[in-house]
């Protein structure tokens, strides 16, 4: 089932006013939902709206706060994210790291007591669509076993770089953990394995059997050590420069995680854009002529983003039915 | 074979001056190269030190050019290493940096036309030193495939990110790539297979065994795709930061690779060493306490090398004999 973007952003921002949004903000709440299912990003757009609704109703997220600036200096700045929206929070966040960066070259905002970010590519394409260079990352609740560890005390604290250009920017958007378990889930369902080892099963050998990570609970760090590593430093930079929470101090609870710790970081590109376009260029297309290893071309991040986004504006956004006509009985429900 | 850390610093300062070196110059390169071997990265110390005297003698490397700021504004500047000395020109620009963060909360030092910065983490190690969050990578020449490519066309783009600790720093200094060829060799020559993963072998088969992944040059990223998007992120914005060559522009070829671009950020931390401690500590505690899955307990980026260190300025600094021998030789040659 195909939903056109509009139908789907105007269904999900009518909820919202619904249930409180001031106008402005349930129509950039909606967007933000929608940008991510459009892009194919559906565990973090649609499929994740009923347990956002959900955060909302049991006071985990606050509807009425709005960030508040508590402290910095020059091209930093600290902002308490008073346990609101969290992709409003984060939006407004890339947003002023980017005045920062017009301002100062860089600029940097680190935010605490924000709520899930949902897509954070969503940050990395509105700084590379206003010319900047984003980078920014989230810590989460303790959902991954660091390196030599059983049990889960790491956040996959997602990361995100952005890349401006004209041909279509470069974004990774990645988690620290090699699967996410939606994604552990939806390789099960389809009864696949995964296509390269994603963690260790019960007696502690490294699996490439979706399901047996899903019983251990032990999905693989990238790079094993390394992004257990890095996991570590990203949950200490934010923790530190927003002193918020870190992912220890974290509800171990999808539907109570809360009180996470983000940064926000824009760089201004120093030479205009035509000088960034021909380096973009140049950097992407010198890897897409690598030689092919197996059958299918060498892709820049964010490629396939533009690829989805295109046919899903051509034919409507697919969603799951169920979790569909959920929603618009929701909405219909509180009409009545 | 141990040298005190001394004597190993003196050896290497006095081949510098001789060499040419201005005196304070001589002793801060003979000291980031000695710190390297003192923290047990043998690679990037005394063991890089015989190349980094040819590249000096074949005019890759410059050691009377100094860097010159060329660009920026505010808080973020663009400096030309003009092929100068790797690691000083490296460490200028992490001094500069963390100026610049204790003037506008954050600083941001891109570098264009410099050479191999040697140790990365040496530079991690400095921020952290100077009471600042630091984080820094390097592009370099094209020594890893893209994933689902054969050729190599990315760096392994070594990133270093520290935190300040009074208990100890936690400093991650990775490079993008599983394993170096450095300790691809190591293995192969111990007779010994990676503990993971590192490569493809001819087959295109992923394979634990060193000499395979030799020949076929096809290491791993780290986290497979996940890896090699980050390596070309960090080229892209690298390059575009410092106005500077990007992996496919840099000779391919050890000892004419040069005009790296590379980046040092520093983050003032807001709230005083008291409170950065009591994060720091919780969050490394909040990991260590971790259920070990082996025998081994859980560390953190880091806390080996204060180990490591420890040791070698007890016992003195493990060296290769012959490199050493050849060392000392040269010396006494130039005194003739």
């Amino acid at each position: 089932m195909r939903i056109p973007y509009t139908e789907f952003h105007d269904v999900l921002q009518t909820i919202l006013v619904k249930i409180g949004f001031e106008s402005d903000r349930a129509e950039l709440c909606a967007r933000l939902f929608a940008d991510a299912s459009r892009d194919g990003v559906h565990s973090h757009g649609l499929n994740r709206f009923p347990r956002f609704i959900e955060q909302i109703r049991s006071g985990i997220v606050d509807i009425e706060a709005t960030p508040e600036l508590v402290g910095g200096h020059g091209a930093m700045e600290q902002w308490d994210g008073r346990r609101g929206v969290g992709n409003l929070n984060a939006h407004e966040s890339m947003s002023r790291a980017i005045a920062l960066a017009r301002a100062h070259g860089v600029g940097c905002v680190a935010l605490r007591n924000t709520n899930h970010w949902m897509r954070g590519g969503n940050y990395g394409w509105q700084a590379a669509d206003a010319g900047v260079i984003g980078i920014c990352w989230t810590n989460t609740m303790p959902n991954l076993p660091a390196w030599g560890a059983s049990d889960p005390r790491l956040g996959n604290n997602p990361l995100v770089i952005a890349v401006p250009r004209s041909k279509g920017h470069v974004i990774l958007d990645m988690a620290m953990s090699q699967f996410s378990y939606g994604t552990l889930e939806t390789y099960r369902a389809r009864g696949e394995q995964l296509p390269v080892i994603g963690g260790f099963d019960l007696t502690g050998e490294v699996t490439c059997d979706p399901g047996a990570i899903e019983t251990s609970r032990r999905p693989l760090p990238i790079g094993f050590w390394k992004g257990s590593g890095l996991a570590m430093m990203l949950d200490l930079v934010a923790s530190l420069l927003a002193s918020g929470c870190a992912t220890h101090e974290i509800a171990q609870d999808v539907l109570r995680e809360t009180n996470l710790s983000q940064v926000f970081l824009a760089f201004d590109v120093p030479s205009g854009d035509g000088f960034t376009d021909a380096v973009a260029d140049g950097i992407v297309e010198s890897v897409k002529i690598s030689t092919p290893a197996g059958e299918d071309k060498v892709r820049y991040p964010g490629e396939r983003t533009l690829e989805v986004r295109a046919e899903n504006m051509e034919k409507g956004i697919p969603v799951d039915s169920a979790v569909w006509e959920q929603l618009l009985a929701s909405c219909q429900n509180r009409e009545r």
